[in-house]
């Protein structure tokens, strides 16, 4: 395919990173929203919540392996981003997940810049502070629900073209390969099964293994 | 700055091309669309759409210079977006004409691909059509009206990060032009005056010139 539409799409929870037993970022909003929104209401403002993002990723491990969150990536699809990058494509994150947070450390943790990460997004409404300086400050206000249905419409959205390449885990990506596959010619839809209970979780009930209710593989295969 | 961080905004109409006597996509729409949605109710599908503008821009001509809508661009600014890309700028268009409308012929035209386009953009809906294929389908709903304070929201939405360099020529890019001056260090805006009434249009009153009522130069400098 003609260079300039190499696009790849990928999932980030159980796809390249681990989401067991909880999604990190459902971790963070646990672990910081209540107490950081009470303390600090200038969190709305998007620059300092930037800020507490990349403290909270820096001080917080992981309560089984005892690693910052960013250090949990799955080294096999970091070699499919870096191989897809090495062959002209533009790799892409999409999604459920917050798209200012994921776009605060994805460059740093998968090379992927802030603008090719595709997320949940709420509104934003630009002001003025007292001093007159501009800000951006979070509103309420869902603009994308960046799971099932709204993936493909996410990619329509941010990217503007149907990706060659799609990478999931469940069934919130299922809608993404699906479109991905629609389109014209040789395309390449993966679903990623993690099985190495030893080195990260193992998912069931394929292969066997018990059914982690998580995951595409809820029927035996 | 760092290569990651370069990023430069441009507006498109008046600042990249010709906005005179009426703005190019205002024109599409009293040209074609009453004509199109009555015919080919499909339209509504984003494939479909896509070519019908692609086919529009091929067929309709200026109706002063008698040539494709997509030749009459500011070569000048062709020259700045060449010489920022040069640079490792990554181009952005900001504009408040249609994402998907812009999307299909900035890359032919400006050499800026589509997901590098941030414009006014509205829903779409992920279905199927009969035989079990997916689809896009454009919903009524607004997203982002990609103007005044909704262009530092729509590139914190699409791009994530604050330009260095935005260009702009009225009072539509003014908070875009405010939102990048605002960062740190050192960043560059940038209003152009057309002022060249043989070759374009000339923007009034400042210079003297009759007043174009269009452009941020309404009030003689």
């Amino acid at each position: 395919m003609p260079p300039a539409e190499r696009i790849a799409t990928f999932d980030q929870d159980g796809t390249l990173w681990v989401e067991h037993p909880m999604y990190s970022q459902v971790i963070y909003c646990l672990d910081r929203v209540p107490v950081v929104v009470k303390a600090k209401p200038e969190l709305a403002n998007v620059e300092p919540f930037n800020a507490e993002v990349k403290k909270w990723l820096a001080e917080s491990r992981d309560p089984r392996w005892k690693r910052p969150y960013t250090k949990l990536t799955c080294l096999p699809m970091q070699e499919v981003l870096r191989y897809l990058r090495a062959s002209g494509y533009k790799t892409y994150i999409v999604t459920g997940g917050g798209q200012d947070f994921v776009g605060v450390y994805a460059e740093q943790v998968y090379g992927i810049p802030p603008e090719q990460v595709v997320g949940t997004a709420g509104g934003t409404k630009y002001g003025y502070d007292k001093s007159g300086k501009p800000f951006l400050s979070k509103e309420p206000k869902l603009l994308l629900n960046d799971n099932n249905a709204g993936k493909p419409e996410g990619i329509h959205l941010m990217i503007g073209r149907r990706p060659y390449a799609a990478f999931g885990n469940s069934t919130g990506d299922r809608q993404m390969l699906e479109y991905t596959g629609a389109g014209d010619g040789a395309r390449l839809m993966m679903l990623v099964l993690p099985d190495d209970a030893k080195r990260e979780y193992a998912y069931g009930p394929a292969q066997g293994l018990p059914d982690s209710k998580v995951g595409t593989f809820t029927q035996a295969l």
